[in-house]
């Protein structure tokens, strides 16, 4: 009865790499993106897609890859599995604005099979500002919420705790950001089916050009101090620290020799460290505290 | 008969933080440490020196602790232990200097003992230039080699190599530099005692403002390019990939909830990251070509 091929997948995916290059170009305004095509030793292959010195964005990555072949011991050993050949396609994307007052913005969408039957799909979109403005983050919540409640009740309450816990410096002991939602190896369940999964995550896929213009509204052209581009580069920094010692798909992929300029073209271009860094300036001050799990975003 | 206190080995330690320091104001010429002192709640602390803004370092850190208390569960299971006190002390210092001419340099000397008999040195000093200079490079490891060869004619030319597999980036490659010696785990053998290792590690950790005074003659007031300075920063992100990613005394640090900002005053300035950055500069290129495993740097 399942209908839905590993093709069908990459092929969506592979299109919404298209679509959101696009749309950036588009909402951008200056700059375009680059492609490198690669293909992967083992299988496989995918499209890296960068951004830089645009108007809106001073560097950024859309990528799309489908990568197969035999499964890498890691994953092996985790699922307690011997032997399986795998596919795993995907989007993934990182943007670093200009001006200090548009969010970093993350995305990724993402699908992985075994030849053993196993399947499941994964994702997550999150937002990074480095100055928090609490009406913007409401709107990206509400946003993900109603992608969300549009597939199941229980989506959003989930994922956003997910998120929460995942986008996480332990050592900072702060979130990367304002969060959003987090999820993986979601399978089918009682009353849920492939296609009700792969439904949405095609829908929070399709959305992501939409959520984001909403996010730099109003704030790319606001005025900033050399203060607020100093503080920037600092909550990049914060964001290279999650990125190589937490992020599991970085991990992931450095750890399975993966190709290394697709994977840190999540990293921003400059980012600063100071010796133990105590912001002055009430706007940073405020962001620094909205740094923690748990807030309840949504307005009303 | 083993006369030598841990006590000893700490009090020396915090006396070479002081020895450092003052000779590293005096090559600096222009700013000075400001010192933290910090408590660990479980026991112990640590005295976190800091410099910033100088002539010739831009950011920089010496710091010495002195540790104690159950020994955190990852050593357990390392040594496939149930139960034991642990007593950790060294020194650990990272200098980023203003030059792009200018190397960083990296030196870690610390004492490991738990209260079952266990005991061992470790450390290790590695010189990473921005810009490679072959001369420099020899004069670094020859005074090494001599320090080293005083000692036991094994040291160098094993803790060379450790160094070259210990100071090497996986997902790039590359090594971080030129390396320098690594040690790990100095217990006592058949012909060393522990008060041999200790004369080792004293000779090393005495020398470090010779040797790094030697490896920034005539480059501190070197005239550099702006390109120069772009390449410095691009280095500077590899620097942060290798201590976020596999340096594992940053790791181990942040991992048993050490102090975040002791730990991660290793980290540059600022960083820059660029997508499939290729230089383009012959010096920049040559460099690149250079750091690799297995050079031989002793000059004859």
């Amino acid at each position: 009865m399942n209908t839905l091929e590993k093709e069908d997948i990459s092929d969506w995916f592979q299109g919404l790499q298209d679509t959101i290059c696009h749309g950036l170009e588009k909402l951008d305004g200056k700059s375009s993106f680059v492609e490198d095509k690669w293909k992967r030793a083992d299988g496989g292959g995918g499209r890296t897609r960068t951004f830089k010195e645009g108007d809106l964005i001073e560097k950024g990555g859309v990528n799309f890859s489908a990568v197969h072949g035999p499964t890498p011991t890691k994953i092996l050993d985790a699922l307690k599995l011997k032997e399986a050949d795998f596919f795993a396609t995907g989007v993934s994307i990182v943007l670093h604005p200009n001006n200090p007052w548009v969010p970093i913005i993350h995305m990724n969408v993402r699908y992985f099979e075994m030849d053993n039957g196993v399947w499941w799909f994964g994702g997550g979109i999150d937002l990074t500002p480095h100055i928090i403005i609490e009406e913007k983050a409401q709107i990206f919540h509400d946003s993900l919420k109603k992608i969300c409640d549009s597939h199941h009740e229980n989506y959003y309450p989930k994922f956003k705790i997910w998120a929460d816990d995942y986008f996480y410096l332990p050592h900072r002991n702060e979130t990367r950001g304002v969060g959003g939602i987090f999820f993986d190896r979601l399978s089918p369940e009682e009353s849920i089916s492939k296609d009700d999964r792969w439904n949405f995550v095609k829908d929070l896929g399709s959305s992501f050009v939409s959520i984001y213009t909403s996010a730099v509204k109003d704030l790319r052209s606001k005025v900033w101090a050399d203060t607020d581009r100093e503080w920037q580069e600092i909550r990049r920094g914060r964001y290279v620290e999650f990125n190589l010692v937490h992020d599991k798909g970085t991990k992931f992929g450095l750890d399975t020799d993966g190709r290394t300029e697709s994977i840190l073209v999540s990293m921003p271009p400059r980012a600063q460290w100071h010796y133990d860094f105590k912001p002055t300036d009430e706007e940073h001050l405020r962001t620094q505290s909205l740094l923690k799990k748990g807030i309840n975003w949504i307005s009303k």
